[in-house]
């Protein structure tokens, strides 16, 4: 290794001597971490504060070592981390990263490229469209839609809907805005009530208001009713309304039910909208679920996606890759570049024929995510991730078997996929509001045990539990223990 | 090292021995890249398609070793890399890491945390709490401004336009939207001709449409002209336009010149607007130059700042933060909050008093971005980054002088920090497009040497060639090399 030519305190970047012995030790660090992950506690047992007040208010005005920093990870930051690599998180949708998508995040920050346009990082740009092809190959979507990468499904979802409010284009709402107009009509955004708020938080963003949201009944099994939509579009039509979107959701949050895209997919097709553009913009958010396709006898959750406009699928969701990485794909990539590009002297492209991903988007600045899938998809193999998948979703039936055998436990939802939604229903408890909050209380037993994470949702005004089976690092064992755990801490409230 | 419990093909994670031993060959991987990366030419030599008909077009069934995915990065992904990180990479304003901030990002994907809400991970919303501080301190900063970290400028900015359209509150945007309704005028936003076009872009995203934006002319110095934007407000308003937000760019893309704040904010603050709020939002743009603020004898730029309503500045593009870190500073966190919380019974805090970041923002998912600050800060100190900073601003000044010393190059805007703005003008050639035409070839041979990396720009339809000193890796010995390179260049055309 070359003398590094810098010091700390006069200019250039750490040495390399030191990067390298300070890499290697960070290395080990995190080796270790995953390795010994069991022996943290899954949730923090701290307060408000408690992290903040044992910091110095002031920056440091002479560097430090690193040492010193590497000391403080463990006395400062471990205390008040939430372990989304933990085994035992089972709560909400659980991100979780592996080794090769670890490494890859390291040389995305050591190359630290701007992917914006193809020529201020062609590699960045081509990546990503030869893993938007690997991506959709696995999950058997349509060959002719196009895709790119964004950081959240939040942003993924913004952007679909702020496509359909696009394809509108006669209503010149990109020249004209909708301000203080009285030539355009209101737009409706239909969804089910088990949609994600992100959609709710996408239409406020994009000016449409929460009143042009209409939510959609769910029949029992939490999946939006097609003959609900369809009555609403027509109602709406005769009212004055212009529907703008759906979004159906293929696995939702709550429970994840999943929507019949392929009816309701046939719905917004048939619509013959002012702006004569073919049917209702159809957005269907998959970011968790849509993992699940890369199964073959998963590949019905996709049935009638060619009739869907705009799809969201999360690999840092249960893909095992660090967050983010959001999947956006689309038929349509015409629509939506029209709603974002914009540019200026300064980033004028070199090369004819090249994409620039910044045309497609809010964002200017895009890292450089596709090294993640790069390297995960090669480093597990489809067939690895295939049995990865697969194993959660028997682990997930499982627990449900479990719980539907189990007297005390009831089931509360379908499980599709990884998840199980249950509660807690002795024979001799049958108030609502009772078995509400003794489902509180449990659940709040079991994740203040340290030895578990879960999450809860309502349902029809009942209390229920998530356990959320998605992991790379959860195991059987850590099913069967979560079963042991939950047993005992119901028992526990009863003694 | 415990031995390992997953295999590739199974389940489980990459195990524990073979993460230690490759997470070693890419910390030597990106040490040796970093310290010779001068042996890269800064800007790849390929066309479009080079880059992905290189690469398989199926993801593979089997999983790979770590050795092809290593061997493929230098056959396959170098190539094509823009190298954001090398020392003659003088273009755009460059995004630099430092080697405390790799080792941040690693930590990152390592811990993989969700830091949406508080109990999701209470050090990921703690510690980015106490960074706002230290950055408040170090830029000097209202102390009574509130702060939060998003991914890019572009989200911040989008960010600032949708809280002052929030607190036009009377007219329930968030609420009824704005499409097919009478009852609300047309509303203005206040830009200068020089801003960055993701303002407009925002502007698009908020359904506020390009009529609604208003360009306010600059000056000789590229600065908007305070007594125009007076003048625009005051006409729109008899015109029944509603002011809806101004924003003010400290560091402009072209010529990073520095709109007067204080000015600015006078004119803002002093409206009476139907809504009852105090002014019109003042949202200040400082994503390169506000970085500047750390050094005493540059915080005239922020002057009159505590009369604006919002702030952003990126850490990762003048603070050796791998991208991506954008802060954003608000005196007015209520109405942000305003404009997008929104929850879910499965999001639920659990503790009263604590911040969830998730209700400040359009992303629900939220990277652990303040282990970036926490290291580079430490490691550097504030001492550190001011040499930096200084020096960087220093090389641009005697870059400048070179500028206006030669016969055969001029100046074209000031440099109030380390972008200098220039072009050739040989004595013999005054017509404009002839001196157009030999500044974009002269910048093209300087590119396609593969030693620097020069970006352009139009100033009053003239071509103008900028550079840009604020990489870590960038010393005096860069510059001047850089210096021979221009003139030589030059020479060259007339040869």
């Amino acid at each position: 290794m070359k003398k590094s030519k810098s010091s700390i305190y006069n200019s250039g970047d750490m040495p390399a001597s030191e990067l390298k012995k300070y890499g290697y030790q960070f290395i080990d660090w995190i080796t270790s971490y995953l390795d010994e992950i069991e022996k943290y506690p899954v949730l923090p047992t701290i307060k408000p504060g408690d992290v903040k007040n044992n910091l110095p208010e002031n920056p440091p005005e002479k560097g430090e070592t690193l040492d010193n920093i590497l000391a403080d990870i463990d006395k400062k930051i471990m205390p008040g981390i939430t372990h989304w690599n933990h085994p035992d998180f089972m709560a909400y949708f659980n991100s979780t990263s592996s080794g090769p998508g670890i490494l890859a995040e390291l040389l995305t920050a050591g190359l630290n490229v701007n992917g914006m346009a193809w020529h201020t990082c062609p590699s960045a740009t081509e990546l990503e469209e030869a893993m938007i092809n690997w991506y959709k190959k696995m999950f058997n979507l349509p060959q002719n839609c196009w895709g790119i990468i964004y950081d959240t499904a939040s942003t993924s979802s913004l952007h679909g809907i702020a496509a359909a409010r696009e394809q509108l284009s006669h209503l010149k709402i990109r020249e004209k805005g909708m301000a203080g107009r009285n030539d355009i009509p209101q737009l409706r955004i239909y969804f089910s009530e088990q949609a994600h708020f992100s959609i709710d938080k996408s239409v406020i963003t994009l000016g449409l208001g929460l009143e042009s949201i209409r939510k959609i009944p769910v029949d029992e099994k939490f999946r939006m009713i097609p003959e609900k939509l369809k009555e609403a579009i027509k109602e709406d039509k005769s009212n004055g309304w212009l529907p703008c979107c759906v979004v159906a959701t293929v696995g939702t949050t709550s429970t994840t039910s999943v929507d019949n895209v392929d009816e309701i997919g046939k719905i917004c097709n048939e619509e013959n909208l002012p702006s004569g553009q073919a049917g209702i913009w159809l957005h269907v958010d998959a970011a968790y679920a849509g993992t699940a396709a890369i199964l073959p006898e998963m590949q019905w959750i996709f049935k009638g996606i060619e009739k869907a406009d705009s799809l969201v699928i999360n690999p840092h969701k249960w893909m095992f890759t660090p967050i983010d990485l959001s999947l956006f794909f689309t038929k349509k990539p015409d629509v939506l570049k029209r709603a974002f590009s914009l540019s200026a002297e300064y980033l004028k492209g070199y090369e004819e024929g090249a994409t620039d991903f910044m045309d497609y988007g809010i964002q200017l600045g895009r890292r450089f995510r596709s090294l993640k899938p790069w390297f995960i998809i090669r480093y597990f193999g489809v067939e690895g991730l295939q049995n990865r998948i697969r194993e959660h979703i028997r682990l997930a039936k499982d627990f449900a078997d479990w719980i539907e055998s189990h007297p005390d436990f009831e089931i509360m939802a379908p499980t599709p996929f990884s998840v199980v939604c249950f509660r807690a229903h002795p024979k001799n408890i049958n108030d609502v509001d009772e078995l509400n909050a003794l489902n509180e209380k449990l659940l709040d037993e079991i994740n203040k045990s340290g030895k578990l994470f879960l999450s809860h949702t309502k349902l029809n005004s009942k209390f229920v539990i998530r356990i959320a089976i998605s992991s790379i690092r959860t195991m059987e064992k850590n099913v069967k223990d979560a079963q042991h755990l939950i047993e005992q801490k119901l028992n526990g409230l009863f003694e």
